[in-house]
């Protein structure tokens, strides 16, 4: 079940690193790409960068609603984040061709991508030299939410292995989050 | 053993998300910290966005130098990794608190740590405005090496798994980089 996250503790969805779906909406028109280079840059208001290619369709929508939802895919999901990640919403309809469910956000219209673990939804912090020079967009996330049997008391505590998240390598070729450990650095 | 990697295919030392030590000299002093948010830019030339806080020592010689490097820890160094993320080089001299080996950059002054699994050495791309507001510091590598036995063909390929790399949750707790999958988008 979907259920909320702290603002606060909403940085802890993608410190680990995982690959994301990035969606946006405008005009009546939507869109959703995979993107590996996502991360917090601070923790309340929880900000993040956001790298989405300037030929990209889903930039477009970007630039255009001021908006876009991060939606954390799981492992069952890595066949379609590679589809999602190699084919252009110029050429095809992703979301009719791949058969997602696009649910509305909470705050932006922006849609989420049903069968992941997590999702923020977040509003572009303009900076168009850094949009222009590096492709990089800095968001604020103004809702988020997770599975609640894979995030649990504000951590990732993946309950099935299906739903553990995925880290992009290259081509087609990815990890899944593995074994938790726990440092204790009084041992040093 | 340690190797050159291919500055084109250097991103792929980060693409999937883990933690990273950040080291920095100048003036005769250097330290080293931990650092969860780091994440490519940019293929070839390499670039890569990586936030240190304004009240961090690294920060100071980062500044000073325009330098800094990013070495990638490995499973058996997550003790290590909390420590040096958790005390500051204002208050002890991290290297001789926790035995570090630090060898000189080939291209900077900055140093490696020894014991990790890759190796970025870096410049940083001058960005005065996201530097301020946002703590990020763009860089761009100018040299990069992994372990062998860890990184293969241009991919990580962990022969021992004493050797994966870490992705940081919150306080001491990590995931290690788990199994490798291949996507399959045809099965769509």
């Amino acid at each position: 079940m979907r259920v909320p996250v702290d603002l606060a503790k909403s940085y802890r969805l993608l410190n680990h690193g995982p690959v994301c779906l990035v969606s946006a909406a405008a005009g009546g028109r939507q869109n959703v790409m995979a993107a590996a280079w996502v991360m917090p840059l601070d923790f309340d208001p929880p900000k993040f960068g956001v790298v989405v290619a300037c030929e990209a369709f889903t930039r477009e929508l970007v630039e255009a609603s001021g908006e876009l939802t991060l939606s954390i895919p799981c492992r069952a999901q890595v066949d379609l984040v590679q589809a999602l990640g190699t084919t252009s919403g110029r050429d095809l309809d992703k979301a009719a061709r791949y058969g997602l469910t696009l649910t509305p956000g909470s705050r932006v219209a922006a849609p989420l991508v049903e069968g992941c673990v997590g999702w923020l939804e977040c509003r572009v912090v303009p900076e168009p030299h850094i949009e222009a020079a590096y492709d990089l967009f800095i968001v604020e996330a103004v809702a988020a939410f997770a599975e609640d049997s894979a995030f649990q008391n504000g951590r990732w505590a993946f309950a099935r292995d299906e739903q553990r998240t995925l880290h992009h390598v290259a081509g087609g070729s990815y990890f899944v989050t593995g074994e938790a450990v726990t440092a204790a650095p009084e041992r040093l």
